[in-house]
């Protein structure tokens, strides 16, 4: 049995889309216990085809915003949703929690409840984008720490690559470092010294390390796992959404042009839904946290039932796979790379 | 009259792409004058229609590779195509010079051959984006600095507003600087510097600037100029080509399946291709080395000859409306707040 904690207050639509997503999942995974936390009001009518004998109903008496600031979060709301949610992992209650609330708020109170593992400075947030090879891949970090050290990045990918295991089920993932050419002399300080440290895990068997990848080797899916600091995971993220966002209207735009445009569109739309439905982000939802001790996942804020369906799906994953144990087993092993000053011993020995 | 120098070797198809794409840029530009740099025998069959009265053809005996090191380009191959199109521009033979070789190679022989303008210690590449209002967002630097002070990312936004206006012909163009969030609170503490400055620079009527941009706000056309470093910006370029690629296969993949998709293929055709048009990444070939003594343009190394005659059109443009001169004046006026300690001295002062 699992059982997954949710934030029904989160999201832009809170428990409207949250409740029969919850429904939903229950009806295709028979061995799952789901704790709906959420405002008694809000929580009142839940959707006639849930499983009453697999959900608890716990209060919370706040909501945390998108729009509030960090410390209102975590210092004043204390009987938020999220936070109640989170609790659950912290005491045993659920294997995970989901929510699809601000994702500052989110890790900043799992980082203050939970608390990072032992050998990990940062939790990061790993989440996963459509490739051609009609697969996933999985990056990290998207936003949770602007500035890394080489250190962090392998940190990144020690986790990361437990992620991918338990989500995925491959069992050797390839990893690689974002980095603005494939030869390992590109990049910053940082991202070479990070280069060499991932080889040395490679070479103590702690990662599949594949080497310097692209922005554009993310959607080629040239490895399972690209590493790279928040910022530059951020904006790529970004990026690509915006430019996806774009095709996706001009395609409107062009088959809503006329009459005979109109036409076309109806001829071309079985093959077009069947091309958005292969680079549907909503199949693609549920971010991890990770590095923390306890399983947090993210859903995107505008979610809609079946994309925040999939969020609890990878959730389930991760705690049926033994996600943590995994992470826990991995750092372990890598610590004497991980620990702070990794890069200077390795520097400081021949390679 | 307007004399660009062109490296007619460089690229994936050289002369094959370069000598037709002269021609036609020549045939709609009829004051500007171009000098023709290669290898003899490769110069030796021009394009029937090109206009004789109005080339000339500079010999060169060597040719910078894709894969040749930054010092063979450099030091030894002193008589290269890339490198006896860009002493044209610095005897004052040429206004501007283009090429479609090694990035690395021309921006490392642009900076030994021209040196930087006074006020600028690094040059940038700046290229243009299609965003989702029709026009077109101008992003720099896109890889040509891995690691940028707040004062270089002023740098970078003080060009290129001078480069937008020369190519593009707005008067003011609005500035935005590449972040993970909106407020001015996000990001490390270069680019939060880096706010503080842009600020500044704006509120001295050095620069439009509008605040933080997101990635995703590069295609929706927020801001006519993005501001980033070279690491940030050349990740994000690369992510957005490879999504754009993925989705290009994809459509082809769906429309290509089966007998009733290539039905509906054909009578979507003008549709497709019109939407096609507004994101042909090859009407934005043509990046500005900026911060040089001299214009230089890169081209796509892919690029064909339609492709390859816009970066001449940029080069053109830039070259006919005084880019450098508009440089020039912008720095000295932004001069104060861009001198190496301009954050230091800024953060020293209140705000």
């Amino acid at each position: 049995m699992i059982t997954i904690a949710v934030d029904c207050m989160g999201g832009d639509y809170g428990p409207a889309v949250t409740l029969p997503a919850c429904a939903a999942f229950l009806a295709s995974h028979p061995d799952a216990h789901l704790l709906l936390v959420g405002l008694p009001e809000a929580m009142a009518k839940l959707p006639a085809s849930i499983d009453r004998a697999r959900i608890q109903v716990i209060a919370a008496s706040e909501v945390v915003t998108m729009d509030d600031p960090l410390e209102v979060a975590l210092r004043r709301k204390r009987d938020s949703s999220m936070r109640v949610a989170i609790n659950q992992v912290k005491d045993g209650a659920a294997q995970a929690a989901v929510s699809a609330g601000n994702t500052g708020a989110l890790m900043a109170i799992a980082r203050f409840v939970l608390k990072t593992l032992d050998g990990i400075d940062r939790p990061a947030i790993a989440g996963q984008m459509p490739n051609v090879t009609g697969g996933a891949t999985t990056m990290l970090d998207l936003g949770a720490n602007v500035d890394c050290s080489a250190e962090h990045l392998l940190q990144f990918a020690v986790m990361g690559s437990a992620l991918v295991v338990a989500v995925s089920g491959k069992e050797s993932p390839t990893v690689g470092l974002l980095n603005i050419g494939e030869e390992a002399i590109k990049g910053n300080e940082v991202i070479k010294q990070a280069g060499a440290l991932l080889r040395a895990a490679a070479a103590n068997g702690d990662l599949n390390f594949k080497g310097n990848v692209e922005g554009n080797d993310i959607f080629k899916g040239v490895v399972d796992l690209v590493v790279c600091d928040g910022f530059v995971g951020n904006v790529a993220l970004k990026s690509s959404e915006g430019l996806a966002s774009m095709v996706s209207t001009l395609i409107k735009q062009a088959f809503g042009r006329n009459i005979l445009t109109k036409m076309a569109a109806i001829v071309a739309y079985p093959v077009l839904s069947a091309f958005k439905k292969r680079v549907d982000h909503r199949r693609y939802n549920g971010a991890a946290l990770l590095g923390l001790r306890g399983l947090v996942f993210k859903s995107h804020g505008s979610a809609d039932a079946f994309a925040f369906e999939q969020a609890l799906v990878r959730a389930y994953d991760a705690a049926h796979n033994q996600l943590l144990d995994n992470v826990r087993a991995r750092i372990a092993h890598a610590a004497p790379l991980m620990a702070a000053k990794g890069a200077a011993a390795l520097s400081a020995t021949p390679a």
